[in-house]
């Protein structure tokens, strides 16, 4: 069938095309079907769109990509003929049916995910599918493999290579920003990915964008590394898993995750690290909340690091409050740089969680006591003296100092109506307040903690600030205060739980964050 | 957040909106979550989808719809919020999770579909955790209720409501033409909606059309079934289960069909009905292959018309070739009128099934022996007479002659390469045939058989045509022709399997008729 170009003013990162219904019908096609496009010798296979009423009969409605992929202009003809589905569906059919899945046909989904040649429908199907049968061991193994051989990889010198990594779930977490100087200082190559923040207020590339750019591409991530032995740049402008961003885009609505695994996994394998240490923050409103769960997930990273060939240990930590006082891009740069400048005045926790983090990939090269020696690097200014080299290699100004860092301008104080001590810190709540005010877009926005848990307090001491950049925002994110119960400021905790207060469930809360 | 109205040249069911990235971070909303747009007092929530560059800051990109809805100008400002997502979102989630659903959370979850509230990932979860986990009783009970609930129902004068139903599987199927005036001859009320082909060459809604208009709205399909005691009606201009045709854009790309009871059911009780005989064809390419199936599916039809307070009687009839000789809406409907004007040169097997399923209602009704009733309604002449009151009524010629009715024009006869007997007939490669040749689009394509299972043939006779409208297509259905296996000719079936031609699965078959 010959259709008449009509260029739609429309974007998509599909090939998707436009029919009219009746033109579709005579091609035999339904919505989310495709066609293949010849034009000029080039032929494309897109999605299929159905109207009524904007592409009339005879005519095909072009998005943008399409028109300058074919290379065609209004009016011109092009042929149109129904095309087979991708091999691929077959496969998520299988899963559809609770089949397990072999390797070649998850990688034929993954690169068909990455190629945009299934549709939202069917991946969603796949992504529930996944969600609703799990997977098995070699399920995941495949997926990570896969996402990681249709994204792009790090190819660095020398094949030990070491990686942190959180599956999140505490704000103001910028341990990162410590671990990565002190395991380079150790002469470790720590090529550090990271993510932006999904449901979260930052992530550790919105906190270090604060103090050199993170968007480096693959081959300035090399330079970087080569020079210092680390760096710590955005995973999304290198490209090394585009599945798994496809994938957050539809597991988001539905607040699930099965790419977990798979999502962590292939990135480190994307840099090739050979030594992986995992953090798992454990408490009562992170993803996992038992020790029972942590061991349960933990052991699933090990095996799956040695299915990968990695060595993996993995760390509970403690997940019942925010790391540090700060919370927000800006200010958790201002803290992490506070800290690795002059350590013994730093935030004393954080000092606690990189350290034991950073010497847990100390030990694996080798070295006895990690964490002292971890410590060491920080408070003799090795740490800081790399974490300088790799702001500059990443071009960034390395005598950039905590003052240059000016939150809000908005700030508003919240002081304790009584005395006691800290009972507990909701972070759910601390997340909401926190991107309520502006992060993790307004880098300025976000909250302070003055007390935290177990902390003594007095009627009329300042909890925490609240910091934003817009009033609105502002205003929005003081009312959202009042809502929540971000603190619980009571005398020592007791068993009354009836007396406990409740928690408010309404809001959405869903840790996407890996 | 204020924003210029741009006008998209969109249409779209669902209410959306596209916002510049940088203006859906400002609001904090991803892709697919919700905003409430006010303007002029009017306030609508709307998905968002976001953009790039056809959208910029400032701007919000809208549909027709909502041009339409808000009565807003090109560069009006519009007030743009961040909107909760519905309450039925959690509900999804709950399936998500493999938890049974209560009734108020399923009507909650219909009603917001109906409504275009639910984002085609959001839903295509819900039918894929249907399909994944199934569903209990109570909740294919609750499904069939909201869905009814959610559409138009029709309301007659009398309670006494009969109806038929075929579950699908079968090309030709043209029985409902027959039942309906034999049933309402009887001085019944059978007001029979029917669907129009959604996998095959098609649906009675597609065959009756070509002998009276069947897009009647609810008030014209109450005066002519007042008048005449049936009609033969398309279900989807009348709007009774607009929640299935939603459904079944998901399930149709994804080859599943959870909602085959729900479905069947919400009909039937939005018309009303308390006697309902279900036509299950069972056969190797049926949704039901064997007696145990049958029985299966047969004992879920019943115990949900219990729940609904209807009397239901499944019939298993023979599914393993098509129902008579034509498929294809026009050359069935010839086949049809034919066999009704003059039953006794009229198709045997079609008489058979018509009478067998008329005969169950008739017995419902109290009347002895039901087939032998039906058989003589229709010998009589009582059903033509029937007939033509019912397609006058509908607004078409009731003195229209099987020979109005011209197929065609493109014919092609196939003929027999050798001598025996026909063993078997693939219903799915005459599906794909007839398909090809442009039914159900083109009415006047399809296929006559001159053979059928059993029946002797000699090398040269003739075993089946192709009608088509266009050459094209004619084209392409003989080449499928060639390809494809639709009829084994040979000496009796034999034991020895492993001459039995295997038949080429490559192609996609799944029925969604229902």
């Amino acid at each position: 069938m010959l259709l008449r170009a009509k260029f739609l003013e429309l974007e998509a990162e599909k090939p998707i095309v436009v029919l009219n219904k009746n033109d579709a019908e005579d091609l035999g096609v339904k919505p989310l079907e495709r066609v293949e496009l010849s034009f000029n010798r080039k032929k494309i296979v897109a999605i299929v769109n159905v109207a009524e009423r904007i592409v009339r009969e005879g005519e095909i409605g072009l998005y943008e990509e399409i028109q300058e992929e074919l290379d065609i202009k209004p009016d011109e003809k092009v042929s149109v003929e129904a095309a087979e589905p991708p091999k691929s569906l077959a496969f998520i059919k299988k899963k559809l049916e609770g089949q397990t899945l072999q390797d070649r046909e998850i990688e034929a989904i993954i690169r068909d995910t990455v190629d945009h040649k299934l549709s939202d429908i069917e991946i969603t199907a796949f992504v529930t599918s996944l969600y609703n049968y799990g997977m098995s061991m070699n399920e995941i193994a495949s997926l990570s493999r896969a996402i990681t051989k249709t994204g792009k990889t790090l190819r660095l010198r020398t094949k030990e290579i070491y990686d942190k990594h959180s599956v999140g779930g505490c704000p103001g977490d910028k341990t990162s920003i410590l671990v990565v100087p002190v395991v380079a200082a150790a002469g470790l190559t720590i090529p550090k990915t990271s993510s932006r923040a999904i449901t979260s207020p930052a992530g550790t590339a919105d906190r270090f964008e604060c103090l050199a750019p993170v968007d480096l591409t693959l081959e300035e991530v090399r330079r970087v590394v080569n020079k210092t032995n680390g760096c710590l740049v955005w995973g999304g402008s290198v490209d090394l898993a585009p599945a798994d961003d496809i994938f957050i885009q539809i597991e988001y609505p539905l607040s699930i995750d099965p790419f977990l695994l798979p999502s962590v996994m292939s990135k480190k394998k994307a840099v090739n690290a050979k030594y992986v240490v995992i953090d798992i923050p454990t408490g009562s409103e992170s993803k996992v909340s038992t020790e029972e769960e942590f061991e349960a997930l933990a052991s699933k990273f090990v095996e799956l690091g040695r299915k990968l060939g990695m060595k993996i240990n993995c760390v509970s930590t403690f997940g019942e409050q925010p790391i540090g006082h700060a919370v927000g891009p800006m200010l958790e740069a201002r803290e992490a740089l506070q800290t690795i400048m002059n350590p013994k005045k730093g935030t004393k926790d954080l000092i606690d969680k990189a350290t034991t983090l950073a010497g847990v990939l100390l030990e694996f090269s080798g070295v006895k006591n990690g964490k002292k020696e971890a410590l060491r690097i920080l408070e003799t200014g090795r740490a800081y003296r790399k974490l300088r080299e790799i702001i500059e290699a990443q071009g960034g100004n390395p005598d950039i100092k905590p003052d240059d860092l000016v939150p809000g301008p908005k700030v508003a104080e919240f002081r304790s109506t009584c005395s006691g001590s800290v009972l507990w810190i909701s972070n759910k709540a601390v997340d909401m307040v926190a991107r309520e005010a502006g992060a993790p877009k307004d880098k300025e926005a976000g909250m302070v903690f003055r007390k935290k848990l177990g902390d003594r307090v007095r009627k009329g001491d300042v909890l925490f600030e609240v910091y934003a950049k817009k009033s609105n925002k502002f205003n929005r994110a003081l009312r959202l205060v009042e809502k929540l119960d971000i603190m619980k400021i009571g005398k020592e905790r007791r068993m009354e739980l009836e007396k406990f207060p409740v928690r408010k469930e309404e809001e959405k809360y869903f840790i996407l964050e890996r």
